[in-house]
């Protein structure tokens, strides 16, 4: 091994760190709660962009960009806003250092005080509204379609890499409409493109659903969210799309005159996902040995290992090893070939495999003699020889092959980690002893939620959509319920 | 005309201003200093990204992200670099707002003070380097080639929408090396990418040069910059490439094991462009109709607009325009049919020339009978009629020709601007009356500098490279020079 990782049934929590760190995506910085994201892990982000960033642009959307200081009086405008992000929040109080008097250092400069604090952004409704109230007048200028790709500071006390960071990544889409439907249409939309992206990008399958009254976000009417099932039973919220009604409409005074013109109040969206994804790509897929990626967010699809004693044989590989890259090269497949001398063949496979790369090639000279090579998945781990002439068609199949099994193995998984249940011991039995989701009735009411949690730390992850009504009682109080919401212990 | 912005010749910065706000470029925000890029704006800035990215890569860069913050103590420990940046900081001092004792409000909760005050980052050398200590310990691994995309804060005080603002966004290369020759090799490789983006995408010709002692990057060696001209006869700072020795290094105490296993400390550079390219794009082409903008950085290549009196005519056209439509994507070129009822043609025309569509075609009821279009184009305003069925090709010719065109306007102003004067009296007429670079000869010391600068608001915009050596006598202290440097009054 390359860098030996925990196993993941020996300790979940630290494979996890541990495998962020070792395959080079991120680690801890010196500012407390931020982490560094580097090359590798900023590649596969950047491949996440892209994909997202296009079906944003397909959808009607553009980009632009708001400022990351949010003056605190705008914050306090939606009292549920502000209510959620005061106390976690970086506030900016000062504009300059100066000299401190025994001249070893600098200090805050007192007289650089601002009248008004600024709040560095964790979310940016209130900056963006206060921008529209400027920009609408009329019904002739909405709809307005905006996504923002930025940086987002929430002071969080407990922090993981990726999943839990003070500052993080993301985008957020800010839309404004003339009527609700229209804004609920968006708010759905963008909820099915999220879906889209996790299940083809991510190979990821995610339950669409709306979250109860208790775990929307601060200042929605409703919250809908894409929930994801890691490898551990525990559920990851993978992305979320807001109906914001009226509220920052009212908030900043935004009202437009309507064809009838009459003055109404505007409708909102808001939509966001962030680096957050990194952990439920890594989480859902990733073993013992390290990272698998799904082909169409690794940032190398194919590494190439030439297995070599001299010089001689290394060019004789090498030669051929450059055909395969060019025909490879020419389907759009990335590819590496690792001739480092420093480094023995079975030190580069545990690499790749850390690291993630969907396909291994291995290349001596007795293939050469032979015309053959030997393809390995990371997915399986299996591997096959074939011959030389057709490996570039055969590696361009095998990429989308891996793409499949991956998202089912990963829907397989989830089928099994959910369980109905028809009672509160046999729901408690199944968060304690089997994880997952639980499919449960529940009497929608705020207080039912809470003792569940308080219980079993299990919270309601989403009622989803798309599944029928269906008559019941709840598993804790026993009352009323029309439909099955879904629970589980969650990140 | 859509929108009335006055001419350059009347108030040279108050058409600026009007014209980025007329355009939708960016407007400022109700942040101090702060702005917002709307989404034409912005979508010229991902132009400009992707040119960037795609050079950044094929030179062996990749991309990666580091924290907002920098400690106060990290920027302290490179002594010219906190005196350089202290001044215009802003500080983050707490973490939490609490609810105000009247019950009205949120303050900021005095209990929830940071042990350390954070800055926003001014610029990224000190957090990265704190990070690049960990990661090198052998010359193995070296070099370390990165860059960053992020935003930015320097708490600015006279702000200027693209030029100066408190925020802005950017991107800076941060490398590591085990060589100073290494070092400064990527340091002028960095500042020709530079000058080949602004010469082939931008159309504007910049002369690279070294920055004197006086205007160099705090905590650099050298800094070398490209520098262009604006239409007003300033000078514009484009882009900056600092050969930073060994200081950040020995600030952060980074050393590696040379192949001699030698302890050595680190050689690094840094190198930024930033939004203010959005600024010299503006002001080196546009004129008093509004934008001038190069295809290569055009969200829209070509705007179509149809003559009509009636539906059937607009179907007509529509289905005509459709070819043109399809004829033209298939080339790259995006285009834009501007079927709006609401707005009369004339007001189209003024819009996409403000908007700085570089092609406009035109097309009524008589242009389908005669097989014609009219295609106008949006840098010299020459329109000429042509056949239909060869507007797709020559449009796309029109395009490369529009490129060069702006170009060769921008260097031959630049070369009308540029004068070599060689006496002080000489050198104080052409910055008052005439403006532009003055090129003379300078003893090279700072008072020298200090005292022109004082005396005629010009400043060494830089020693420019590839120029012979010339003796002379400084124009201002009559002392010896060995070469001319340029001068300008600058934004």
């Amino acid at each position: 091994m390359a860098k030996e990782i925990p196993s993941r049934s020996e300790d979940y929590s630290l494979w996890y760190n541990e495998l962020v760190k070792k395959a080079d995506l991120a680690e801890h910085s010196d500012v407390r709660g931020c982490m560094v994201i580097k090359p590798y892990g900023y590649s596969i982000w950047e491949k996440m962009q892209q994909a997202l960033d296009a079906m944003f642009k397909e959808t009607g959307h553009v980009n632009a960009y708001f400022p990351l200081f949010v003056p605190k009086s705008f914050l306090a405008r939606e009292a549920d806003h502000v209510e959620g992000f005061a106390k976690e929040c970086a506030i900016v109080t000062h504009y300059r250092l100066k000299t401190s008097e025994d001249g070893k250092g600098v200090v805050v400069d007192p007289e650089a005080k601002l009248e008004e604090e600024l709040i560095v952004r964790p979310t940016s409704e209130t900056i963006i509204w206060n921008s529209y109230k400027k920009w609408i007048q009329s019904y002739r200028d909405l709809p307005i379609l905006i996504n923002q790709w930025a940086n987002i500071v929430r002071w969080e006390m407990r922090t993981r890499l990726f999943l839990r960071t003070a500052e993080f990544l993301w985008q957020e889409g800010h839309t404004a409409h003339a009527t609700a439907k229209e804004a609920v249409d968006e708010t759905l939309q963008m909820l099915n493109v999220y879906a889209e992206f996790a299940e083809k990008f991510m190979a990821l399958p995610v339950i669409k659903g709306k979250k109860s009254e208790g775990e929307k976000f601060p200042g929605a009417v409703d919250t809908y969210c894409i929930e994801a099932m890691m490898q551990d039973g525990k559920a990851l919220q993978a992305g979320t799309s807001h109906f914001l009604g009226q509220n920052f409409a009212k908030a900043f005074d935004v009202q437009f005159a309507s064809k009838e013109g009459k003055l109404e109040y505007v409708w909102g969206t808001s939509w966001g996902v962030s680096t957050r994804l990194m952990g439920a790509l890594i989480m859902a897929h990733s073993d013992d040995d390290g990272l698998v990626l799904p082909p169409k967010l690794a940032p190398i699809h194919v590494v190439i290992v030439p297995i070599f004693r001299t010089e001689t044989e290394l060019a004789a590989i090498r030669e051929k090893a450059n055909l395969v890259i060019q025909d490879l090269r020419k389907h759009g497949v990335t590819v590496k070939f690792d001739d480092r001398d420093t480094q023995k063949p079975g030190f580069k496979f545990a690499e790749w495999e850390l690291k993630g790369v969907p396909v291994r090639l291995a290349l001596g000279p007795r293939d050469l003699e032979n015309g053959t090579v030997e393809v390995a998945r990371r997915d399986t781990k299996e591997k096959q020889v074939m011959p030389i002439d057709q490996v570039a068609v055969n590696v361009v199949l095998l990429l989308e092959e891996i793409q499949k099994n991956m998202y089912k193995r990963a829907a397989d998984f989830r089928q099994r980690m959910t369980t109905p249940v028809n009672s509160f011991d046999e729901f408690k039995k199944v968060i304690n002893d089997k994880g997952g989701f639980v499919s449960a009735h529940w009497d929608g009411t705020k207080e039912t939620e809470a003792a569940i949690k308080e219980q079993t730390k299990a919270t309601i992850r989403c009622i989803p959509l798309d599944v029928p009504d269906e008559a019941g009682t709840c598993v804790f109080s026993g009352k009323p319920s029309a439909r099955r919401v879904l629970f589980a212990q969650a990140y």
